[in-house]
């Protein structure tokens, strides 16, 4: 495709500066994990799957750093500070969470090994997370692109793309197989207020692979609903409840209500590493609140008069019964619920 | 409140400059009526009303450029040509269509006379159009207020304030009749992609006011309704149809849709020069569609990649059964429908 989102090169982190795309392709370079907090916290790197890499990697950069000090003692205390300091990043993707617990399970697997020994298997694993990330995005996307039809024009919301994830995406995934299956599609993105993911991501990275895509603001969907211009949503998510309530970028709850109203079906293609069976339902999500910044600016120019009171969730909740299907690696929830997600992770054996 | 929207002065129209705002409070001066229709199609002036005067008063110009002329053929003939001119200007609103039609009526009804009297005559009838602006907002204003309580937050769309109107505005005089009377109540006011007509000028115009206002992304509206944060909706309109269908800013129908799963009520504030009789219903309403430039850039920054498609409809159409009641300077139809609205214009005597 021309890009990466994230690579581990010679005991360093490559990630793309999604901050100034599409006016710049710049690649960061990473070199300890508090860096790596840092470019998930401002954004360099988003989207849930990308967060769940990109925190596996910071663990292994620690495990590198920790691996250099004196003694096993100052390893084990450089890695509970990363894990902590990793895990305060960004409270609502639980990518994060299910990363940093993978990393925290290898190490405890490897009781008695040199913290060299420890870091070499914590670099290996962080470039697996990757990896296994981008096939399960491919397996994900056949399965989602069985319910897209030759012709359809599919709307989706902020970037659930190769840039959300170790690559090939999720919703944009599930857009990239039915492509491949050599069905006509086009996309209309909603540009994605505030942080615009879907006009400087997603229009980039469709544009790259040629695949049609139209821009609108968020506010245009209901209309071109109403119109009967869109055919089928889908959107990726950052955390999907036991019973199948997604949270995901806010904006999309409403996009949500609006498919309803109009008969759209309304999917989301997340990775099981996105389901969190310990959050029961929805309600219980974190909803990450963000700068008022992001908001006031745009690309660095303010919008609005000096000393406006802004309000600024990151994320909404889409509840389970405006969501038809739920499309992950190990199958299809339709409709996602306490049963059908159980029966996903039994066949994924889990 | 320390600023005006439009304005005639000595023989000269005067206009704040809406593209400008909130960084710059500039003032234009238009001498031609050929200025001001490229002012009202570029969006130095806004809102259905305002731009109904600004017609009005571009009228008033072109009579004195015809009055200026050598004969009365000559001022016939650019009179003809000024109102084809000012009605190409913007297709939806259509306080535009209602203002030229006020004048048109005003020269015939003046036959025989001078282009120098009908001349004098219009800039006295433009002057008073934008004066009748002011008070019929007032009136509507304190109709609309009775639906608003104590304590209320309320949700408004764009700008319907002073700067869409002659002064005072259709929904924040709503909000300003509500706040006259005494009520507590606090605005959320979407930012309104892509023109941004909520983050830059309701925004200005509530804090110039001292109303209590939280800017929030369009994206939000959803949210906050879910959460129980907005009590009533209250927007303006560009053109309601016979049946009650509204077309507003783009975006109001996703709002009314929200609106309605939440069972928060949403209202329509508009003057009888915006109810358009001759509109059977809201699918005769014509749609304008404006130049990409304005998504695709914001405040001039380019924010998404070269080449992007986009499609951009200004407005869309919040059909009649979303609208719990249209707030008009004659009364209030609820619900909005053929019956209520004849009602209102033979209140009126019309």
């Amino acid at each position: 495709m021309g890009f990466f989102t994230i690579e581990w090169r010679d005991g360093k982190v490559l990630m793309i500066d999604q901050r100034r795309l599409p006016v710049e392709e710049i690649y960061n370079e990473y070199t300890s994990y508090e860096e790596v907090a840092e470019a998930i916290e401002v954004m360099v790197i988003r989207g849930a799957p990308a967060i769940g890499v990109a925190a596996a990697m910071g663990v292994a950069l620690a495990a590198r750093e920790g691996a250099a000090k004196d003694s096993e003692a100052d390893f084990k205390g450089t890695m509970e500070t990363a894990y902590a300091r990793l895990l305060r990043t960004r409270p609502t993707a639980v990518n994060l969470f299910w990363a940093i617990d993978r990393m925290k399970k290898l190490e405890k697997s490897m009781n008695g090994a040199s913290p060299r020994e420890i870091a070499e298997a914590m670099e290996k694993e962080s470039i697996l997370v990757l990896k296994e990330d981008v096939e399960i995005n491919r397996k994900m996307g056949f399965k989602g692109a069985e319910y897209i039809d030759d012709g359809d024009v599919v709307l989706t919301h902020c970037n659930a793309g190769a840039l959300a994830t170790g690559g090939y995406g999720t919703a944009l995934g599930v857009i990239r197989a039915a492509v491949e299956q050599g069905k006509k599609i086009q996309v209309v993105a909603d540009e994605t207020r505030p942080f615009l993911q879907g006009a400087r991501l997603t229009v980039w990275e469709l544009m790259k692979d040629d695949i049609p895509v139209t821009l609108i603001t968020d506010n245009m969907a209901g209309h071109l609903m109403k119109m009967g211009r869109i055919n089928k949503v889908v959107t990726g998510a950052d955390r999907v409840a036991h019973n199948g309530d997604a949270a995901n970028k806010i904006g999309t709850y409403s996009v949500a209500v609006l498919a309803n109203r109009h008969e759209v079906p309304f999917f989301i293609a997340a990775p099981l590493s996105t389901v969190d069976r310990d959050t029961p339902t929805g309600d219980q999500i974190p909803i990450e609140e963000r700068t008022p910044t992001e908001i006031t600016h745009v690309l660095g120019t303010r919008i609005v008069p000096e000393g406006t009171k802004v309000f600024h969730p990151a994320f909404d909740v889409t509840p389970a019964e405006l969501i038809k299907a739920l499309f992950t690696e190990a199958g299809v929830a339709e409709p996602p619920s306490v049963k059908n997600i159980d029966a996903l992770f039994q066949k994924a054996g889990r």
